[in-house]
């Protein structure tokens, strides 16, 4: 069976799943190496879940009062040194021209890494009064940041994001800013990508280089281990400063401002494969799939199986569905199989069979249920089945994540937890100390706090008195 | 008058057409400059613009069969060398990455210019049957080409654009593809922009630097300026060959593929400006315009006025239109100068006396006419008004071009027409003596050849048979 080759030839994902992730990107032809080493090129099935994020983001941030912009590539290397910790946590990451045009450059330019620097100056030039506040801008581009060990997706030295870059005329409108985009992600990490999601304040270790306050979207990978995947900070008056973004306020006095940042990236395609694969491939949530039904005929080189099939998809196609018919010369075995690996949500099966009955099988991708649909029912079934599936989605992750949460009152406990591949509630004094020791020991991180969720009498790690709830799990 | 001063800001268009370009683009905010020399910052009311032709092009892009990829920015200095003539063209214009993560790389990257050479590379790798064939990829990214002069969106050292590269089995299938997204480029730019174009072949002086054929589009500028506004180039198999594309073709045996690439930049943007602008300003083609109707409440403290104006917004967004109301605390006078500087297709004033009425005055921003229309009948009316403006600018630009076209029998006359702000269609014997010449005399590039036309007997420079048709313009 030529089929079957295809479920074998990607490794075991309980017992190697990081050869697995790379079988899985690689083989559904979701990206490739590129020349240079670290690089990834996105091909059209990985870059179209990237526009359906886009699309879907883009919507929201809009809504959230973000207009979009665009800023420059390269960045003077001056800018970074402007804000102390910046330019401590991004300058060894940089990739830095020298050269343009033929000759050499009076000042090296950093290909941006992230962009508070470049535009921090320009919002320093364009805010004048409060009457110019709140901006609140969004670029969607490409950065960089030199990694010496580099994953698709997860890790790579050039990534496509989204960067937004707010001013406000005060400490607690920021902050609001801050914690509402956060939001604004953990709607969109549930509702289209099916990736229930740990919001949190993040460590001073863990933070943004530059920033008061970091706030993290931190999701359970099926290994248990952990992915930031996306985050949103409070910077205070750090660039405002830096920058010198002034404004003439009501009361006539020229004041800082205070902004935020924050991010996602590619590295959510990543957390669709981790969250939602398994041994066969994807399983991709309906709202970013590239193709959300494909039909496939059985026996189609019988008289009417591909005119019937193609009806179905233009009925689908006319519902808003993102349907296809796989007309190839290729058995309906192989099909199944690549298709499968390829995560569609939803398959359609057609023979001759099927049409004399007036019927389809329609399989679905995320729990491989068959049911037999009629014909003339298609349209409205395959609509109903999408919305369905896409809320399974999130509900199975959340139910299999909430398996693997403990809770730990010792530094033993912690390494006990993470080892068996859990996220692991602890409390923490707040010192530096003991968090290192929970790395050295458990190699886990902490990810965010939960100190709403109440937090425990002592520290896990030294005993003394707790300050915080914190998750600690081992981190992408 | 403080709204008078708007108009009075700007240069007159007349007789310093360069200054009121600048002053245009940074007064409507459409861009700022960005702090590294010749880069630019687009700003949200002209990264709307993109946005809009983004859109619209993709669709275009997809019906013609095409995928969108994402290939990596930097590019391997060596990459450039394998092309000789691509390496001779663009070489000298690369901003190159010598350092990363803190190191001195083994081999300097050059932040692509174009991307045939990495994008070669991957199709190396991927094509191996002719059952792979055709391979129809695009790409939205930036590039870098390091200028000397720069002016925002016609030429600076960064841009948007996208790229366009296929692989076909035949020459003959490459040529029509090369033809047929000239072909899609052209109805854009009438049918989106308003602008109306040349579209021929380039002469080899002018042709890509690679390409066997390079098919422009070229537009006439208000000041009789040629803008190249996008190019489709037929490389024949200078790339393949340089970068091994090979697939085993139906009778067995390895060839190399065909192979073409298409492009169009933010430099549409700068084509939109120099097409429809006057004096006031910015004159939007209502299917870019960020905006499509502008509402403007007059006598705005009076009870009832900003509401009923808000009803109209609404009326106008259920129907799609971008419609939104002003109201700052501004004059209305102050109003109408800004956005008419902002080029928005349509104003809807309402005021406390039009309520009475059930009634508002609508202008027209192309024509400056005035209508009183009903507003039980307002969102049939802007809906209907939009289309007829974005049919209008196309005519009256393609009727303003038209009557600035000559055709010349000598270099006096090439060069009478140039400076009288014509574009000149000429007979060329084929030399570029003769075309150098017309370069050296009157300032002026072959734009396009238009041979099926007709061509004229005899070569207006030397006077020897004429092989072609050429126009020639001075360009930006």
């Amino acid at each position: 069976m030529e089929g079957k080759q295809f479920v074998t030839q990607i490794a075991d994902i309980e017992t190697n799943f990081a050869q697995w992730y790379t079988d899985v990107v690689l083989k559904t032809e979701l990206v490739d190496y590129g020349p240079v080493k670290g690089t990834m090129v996105i091909r059209p099935y990985g870059y179209a879940i990237w526009e359906n994020i886009q699309a879907d983001m883009d919507a929201r941030f809009k809504k959230a009062g973000s207009k979009n912009a665009y800023f420059p590539l390269l960045i003077p290397m001056s800018f970074f040194t402007k804000e102390a910790e910046h330019v401590e946590g991004f300058a060894p990451e940089v990739a830095v021209v020298t050269h343009a045009g033929g000759a050499k450059l009076e000042e090296p330019l950093a290909i941006r890494p992230t962009s508070e620097t470049v535009i921090g100056t320009m919002y320093a030039k364009w805010i004048q009064s409060y009457r110019d506040l709140p901006v609140i801008m969004n670029q969607w581009c490409n950065v960089m940041r030199w990694e010496k060990t580099t994953r698709p997706f997860l890790r790579t030295s050039e990534f496509l994001w989204q960067e937004g870059h707010t001013v406000h005329a005060t400490e607690e409108e920021a902050m609001d800013e801050t914690l509402k985009m956060l939001n604004v992600y953990r709607e969109f990490m549930e509702e289209t990508l099916a990736i229930p999601v740990f919001c949190g304040r993040k460590t001073d270790k863990e933070k943004f280089a530059g920033a008061v306050a970091t706030f993290g979207l931190e999701a359970m990978m099926l290994d248990g281990k952990s992915l930031q995947i996306g985050t949103s900070h409070y910077l205070g008056q750090n660039f405002s400063k830096a920058f010198d973004i002034k404004f003439l306020d009501k009361d006539s006095t020229l004041k800082n401002g205070y902004t935020t940042s924050w991010g996602t990236s590619t590295r959510m395609i990543g957390g669709i494969i981790m969250a939602h694969g398994d041994q066969r491939g994807l399983v991709l949530p309906p709202k970013v799939a590239p193709i959300q039904t494909i039909i496939i005929p059985i026996a189609a080189h019988k008289g009417g199986v591909i005119e019937k099939a193609k009806e179905i998809e233009a009925v689908l196609l006319n519902a808003g569905v993102r349907a296809e018919t796989d007309t190839r010369d290729m058995s309906p075995g192989w099909k199944f199989n690549e298709w499968e690996m390829k995560g569609v949500p939803l398959r359609v099966e057609i023979g001759p069979r099927d049409i004399e009955n007036g019927q389809v099988t329609v399989m679905r991708r995320d729990t491989l249920e068959k049911t037999v649909v009629k014909i003339e029912e298609i349209g409205e079934y395959i609509k109903t089945a999408l919305l369905t599936v896409q809320k399974d989605m999130l509900e199975k992750s959340r139910s299999k994540r909430d398996k693997k949460i403990v809770t730990a009152n010792s530094l033993e406990e912690i390494l006990k937890g993470v080892e068996e591949k859990n996220f692991v509630k602890a409390g923490w004094c707040g010192c530096r100390e003991c968090e290192d020791k929970v790395k050295e020991t458990a190699a886990a991180t902490a990810r965010v706090m939960c100190d709403e969720e109440g937090v425990p009498t002592r520290c896990a790690i030294c005993g003394k008195e707790a300050k915080h709830n914190v998750i600690f799990a081992r981190a992408y």
